[in-house]
């Protein structure tokens, strides 16, 4: 194992979230399926943008996301994603760097636009994403600096990256850099829809090169179609690791010969929750690469998470340090 | 007076605010005036941004905020002020077009970008507001299109934007036309330090063409030099109506025979005073618009100050009209 300087490095699609308040009836009317994650074209992007409520924007993209929630808890993170040279990309740099992670891709000087998502959060606080990967699709394998891989103690890989060819190449890439380098590659599932479309995939991963798993309940049933109890057997045989989350009923940290229940926790009022995941992801993590006990690492992803839904928009506003 | 269809038309300098959360230290360290609005060119925004913590995007700009409060209670607002065709110009015109706000400008194809302004909000919710005007900066005449303005009750223009001379000369035309249609013309001093700029302009308007005011105490201070006992009786000289806010102690609505008291409203903790004053003038407006008693009018105007200073953003997240 190199000497590692930073905590974690995570890859993902860079977007910014465009988030709106909408109704239950809006999405019927639109065929949206609550709590998932859509793919959607320019086309498609301008049409919804259209016929949505006035929106905030705010930079997000999972991995992103779990790499601000990390620098927040006081740890060392970089992150590896593709923005285009517009003002949204800047935002997007802007607000990554802000929040302390090493972002150093320059922004691309042609191609699409910088992705972003359109959020509907609706009046239970679930939120529906429909996504325009725009350049964030474009990442490839000579996107990703072995140094910046080679140099964390943990790569953290978001499963949407999966619905674009050349960015699974990158992935692979980047899992083979950090196993050669003594690193733990870790990833989250991300979507259960994405899980169906990539299943075969999944599944080769998390037996093969992955350590550290993050699912939720739906994510598991995509990935095993069993029930949540018979699917924590199968994760304890395939990972090192498994965070598996269930909501308001908590996480469950599964390791070969281990299982730590670890509760939900409460910071307010539930507003909206996008990054939830993605803040739980970067309380584990910081537990983690700082060698926390596991019931500690858990119970630091549950304040994260807890944090970030009770506010709208996917980073943490109250500084994550404070519950260390 | 012609079949006025719309109840106001706002005109101001269109501007997407970025807002991030700041220390007094730092506003202290880039020598920032709190509580006022800055002018910065674009090399200074630049400079200023990367200094900022993360931030959001929020559609802002004051007239624009106006409007989207008075289509929120149910009135009818039309906007005139210039985008640029770039990624903060459609989100500027998405947000307030979505409010139900009539816009119907093009975005230019040339020029400087969309304008934005930095806004710090210190842990006492204060904001402070460092404006790169960009392409708002460029209204002119030839941009005010007199159907609208003449087919608008009110027409309602901001202070700031003295700060630009083809603005100025812009405005003067739009107040020309709306005298000229039998409208009522509405202005907001909007910030002490810009009515110290064009303080010679600003005493003109009041005791010409204006015939509605708006002002807090530290601008009617720039603009007479006194107590605001003794402004009050200088506005009600020069004014039909004067609207004179100040903070947490309420405001007063002065007539030339009367003087009515309204006591500041409180609709949860103080977040993000941005827009607060934008969001008085939209009650009060809509309350002149459709003929409610003073009295009423001024507390529409107190309650979607206190909405909107509830939480982070220039526009009201809850649907005003819930107030009536």
């Amino acid at each position: 194992m190199q000497d590692q300087a930073v905590d974690v490095v995570g890859v993902g699609n860079a977007i910014v979230d465009v988030i709106a308040q909408a109704s239950d009836e809006f999405l019927e009317s639109q065929d949206l399926a609550k709590g998932a994650m859509a793919l959607i074209d320019e086309a498609r992007a301008h049409e919804l943008y259209d016929l949505m409520g006035p929106a905030i924007e705010a930079s997000g993209g999972s991995a992103a996301n779990t790499m601000a929630g990390i620098a927040s808890f006081g740890g060392t993170a970089s992150y590896i994603g593709k923005v285009r040279k517009d003002q949204l990309g800047a935002v997007f740099a802007h607000d990554l760097r802000a929040s302390g992670v090493a972002f150093d891709m320059p922004p691309t000087e042609t191609g699409p636009a910088t992705g972003r998502s359109l959020i509907l959060v609706t009046p239970d606080a679930q939120r529906t994403m429909n996504t325009y990967l725009g350049i964030s699709s474009l990442l490839e394998p000579a996107d990703i600096p072995a140094p910046t891989v080679e140099g964390a103690g943990l790569l953290f890989c978001e499963g949407y990256l999966w619905d674009v060819d050349s960015a699974k190449r990158a992935i692979r890439l980047a899992m083979e850099l950090a196993r050669g380098a003594g690193s733990r590659v870790a990833l989250t599932l991300s979507d259960a829809f994405c899980v169906e479309r990539h299943h075969q995939d999944f599944v080769e991963l998390v037996s093969g090169p992955v350590d550290v798993l993050f699912a939720n309940e739906n994510e598991l049933r995509a990935l095993y179609g069993c029930d949540f109890d018979t699917a924590i057997e199968r994760v304890r045989g395939h990972v090192g690791l498994g965070c598996l989350t269930r909501g308001e009923n908590g996480s469950v940290l599964v390791t070969d010969d281990d299982t730590v229940e670890i509760k939900a926790e409460n910071v307010g009022p539930v507003v909206d929750t996008t990054g939830a995941g993605d803040q739980y992801a970067a309380g584990v993590l910081y537990g983690l690469a700082r060698g926390f006990p596991l019931a500690e690492a858990g119970r630091l992803g549950s304040l994260a998470a807890a944090e970030v839904i009770s506010h709208v928009g996917p980073r943490p506003q109250r500084p994550l340090n404070s519950f260390l």
